[in-house]
């Protein structure tokens, strides 16, 4: 569990660092990348470095939370680029043989809170 | 932390079922909701479950995945309601004296890929 919350915690630290080579070495050769709310999927660990490699942007990652088991993890973390506003996200991970074989991102948007519930929130 | 895995998923299998005792006895008095997305929060037990109570539709939750620790949890669930498409929503837990005294929700939503990068990915 200590070596996955590592992994995980690299993975994030190594992607804002852009340090490639520190990044690949955590990930499984076929490591299976996706994005639900796009439905996009990246196979294998090459392909996954060359779309990071090639995201446009200044961006950077913050960590906010990881939590890690023997399967699975999660990172929290906030998400920057180009002086924009700061976003959270999430990336849901899962481990084989000390390496990290999936990663599941998700980009959560703003949005109005629906009404009816007033009587109940505050807002910030 | 195998006790706060259970908090997680009680929380979640509870909320499935309107059971609104045993959803009620995992939370501290003083729990605090965010959301967020809507940059909204909810503050104490008893306001949150008024929240939950008062939620319009026939929703339904479903468990992927839970992770746990000693200060953090997260459930990453399929959110169903009204018959609509099921959607991906993850919630953060974090735990004091054997109760949930924190809970932060994401409600990612679906959005197109932004172009450049189809030469990497498939699509589903």
């Amino acid at each position: 569990m200590t070596e996955n919350r590592s992994l995980v915690t690299t993975f994030i630290e190594a992607l804002d660092n852009r340090d490639w080579e520190a990044w690949s070495a955590l990930l499984d050769p076929d490591v299976v990348y996706e994005i639900p709310q796009t439905r996009e999927r990246i196979r294998g660990r090459d392909r996954y470095l060359r779309f990071n490699r090639e995201y446009p942007g200044d961006w950077h990652l913050r960590i906010r939370v990881v939590i890690a088991d023997e399967e699975n993890g999660v990172a929290w973390f906030v998400w920057e680029v180009d002086g924009e506003e700061p976003v959270d996200a999430m990336a849901f991970f899962t481990f084989s043989g000390g390496l990290i074989i999936s990663v599941t991102d998700f980009w959560p948007e703003p949005y109005q809170p629906p009404p009816g519930r007033e009587h109940l929130v505050e807002r910030w």
